[in-house]
């Protein structure tokens, strides 16, 4: 075991696109571990999209980020001290936890996780928040019907790789939109999706209303901006925009203005909800359970992007913003059988 | 019985907004009832802001209006002639009919009403589509729970007055934004509603954080626009924004820009969803009687401005744009007991 334990923290709040400089790494002895406490080595460290909020200073669904203490986020470790009773040493565990070598915990923001299902990294993407974002998204809200049209952006990603596989699953026609052929050949050769688009592309527009010849029914939206306007001039009467994320937006130093939509809602009857997974809480169970089934028979594939260090997490971070990673992008901190 | 029967055309198709240039006037000869006919003598007619649409030319829910033919709408009138088993001299009936002092129908787009209920002229207001537009939008979209906060844009209008009086209803706080001080009085010293906002007036949003110190559960917008921007500032966690009409924006020649809304959306969970009443025809008897339980006894009251004169309808339609009604704007084409 390291003698020294190494945290990420927050050194300022990024304008625009975040940069190494916004963090700082800090060093101190391994904490004590007391009654009722277990030690958690981290393994694996979630970078993902939503933190950029919260290192904004702005109050929304979580608190911000403070400057000059930890980054919080999705980790999976292993137990490596044990005075709790539900843990014991040796145990995979998943949590929101801090970006360090070894955290703290009372066992309340963990689960345990079960090695032998499924690779451990998969609880913080396929078969973890990212996954039950993109189930309950698509399904509770975006409620694809067979033969309906399925257009997903960010659809390499995290969350959206799994939503398109979903709606397939459904019976749906699925569109994704990436940002590169590498992409695109993964989200149709690999994952099954019926046709993919760079939105780098000149004639995006062209290509989409090719692509869904019959207009969209469900727009699951990782991205916003400019993708997403041309998606509106598109979408169906009674059609579904599903708001996951608006990664375009994250960087923004002021407010962005776009073609105003409520027009095209009224006429068009569309529902457009944004929501955060947490707001299904009591359904999680469910979600884990479903997606560790299509997991398992082979019905949900999924890709990952591993970055090697805790010292180059503020770099994977920020390769979000740059579409740098396919599928979910993780950074391990320690190798899973040291 | 008058020898002739007018109607008013469709000359041209506004740019932005309408003028009495885009309509004329036709005379004709009052059109021959044949087997299973009626002959409808208009008493009054309707203008209703989503017709703006339809002389756009442009397909939207409905078909546009063509040039040179007669405009269509919700008119309410006698039948004094039948050829239909279903209709008797001297009944009333409301339905989609043209502009014209008399029309024919074969039955199928008109329903009998009974004026022992209501006066008439309700059928094409609170007892009728801009009511039951209320109604739908307001409790199957927007569901206000008691204790909530309730803001109506477009408050003192047909739509808009029935809305906020349901969501009173509901007991929860209602707050309507309208253009002049007479609406205001209307809406909070006859209406019960809790606050009235001028939104031409200089400090709107801070009269509206003022209004609604607990944030807006539900947002029933009729007008959108720059109004509509103030108002996403304060929307809660967990709130709906029913989008009925878009009023401001009807007369525009290009897309008007504002500020991307769906960050906020993604963050507070909020939906957004358009519809428009059709979308709930299956559901009109519920609609209709509740109305009109309501109105019967006194919990949902009403106010009508009315112009006189077929000859007049266009200038009364115009002036819905400029906001000259308070309560549902109609046209009285004949007398009732003529």
């Amino acid at each position: 075991m390291n003698k020294v334990n190494r945290t990420i923290i927050l050194a300022s709040r990024p304008v625009g696109m975040p940069s190494k400089e916004n963090f700082t790494m800090e060093t101190g002895p391994i904490p004590q571990v007391n009654k009722d406490e277990v030690l958690i080595k981290t393994i694996y460290l979630s970078v993902d999209p939503y933190m950029r909020g919260r290192m904004s200073g702005i109050k929304t669904y979580v608190d911000p980020f403070e400057i000059n203490k930890p980054l919080v986020g999705g980790v999976v470790g292993k137990i490596v001290e044990s005075k709790n009773e539900r843990f014991k040493e040796g145990d995979y565990v998943e949590g929101h936890l801090p970006w360090s070598d070894y955290s703290i915990s009372k066992g309340k923001n963990i689960r345990k996780i079960d090695p032998n299902i499924a690779p451990i990294s998969t609880a913080l993407g396929v078969a973890g928040m990212p996954g039950l974002t993109a189930y309950f998204g698509m399904l509770d809200i975006g409620k694809p019907k067979e033969g309906e049209t399925v257009v997903v952006s960010g659809a390499a990603g995290a969350v959206g790789s799994v939503a398109g596989q979903i709606a397939k699953l459904k019976g749906c026609r699925v569109v994704g939109i990436a940002g590169s052929q590498e992409k695109l050949d993964y989200l149709t050769k690999e994952l099954g999706f019926d046709a993919a688009i760079n939105y780098k592309s000149e004639n995006v527009y062209v290509q989409l209303k090719e692509a869904c010849p019959d207009g969209v029914d469900v727009y699951f939206d990782n991205v916003g901006g400019e993708v997403s306007d041309l998606l509106m001039r598109i979408m169906n009467f009674h059609s579904r925009i599903v708001l996951c994320g608006q990664i375009s937006q994250y960087n923004n130093t002021e407010v962005e203005y776009g073609p105003r939509i409520q027009g095209k809602l009224v006429t068009h009857s569309i529902l457009m909800q944004g929501f955060i997974v947490s707001n299904y809480s009591t359904r999680f169970k469910e979600g884990y359970e479903q997606l560790g089934k299509w997991i398992k028979e082979g019905k949900i594939k999924y890709r990952e992007t591993i970055t090697d260090g805790l010292e180059n997490a503020p770099d994977a971070f920020i390769g979000l913003f740059t579409g740098e990673n396919i599928g979910k992008q993780l950074v391990r901190v320690a190798k899973e059988d040291e």
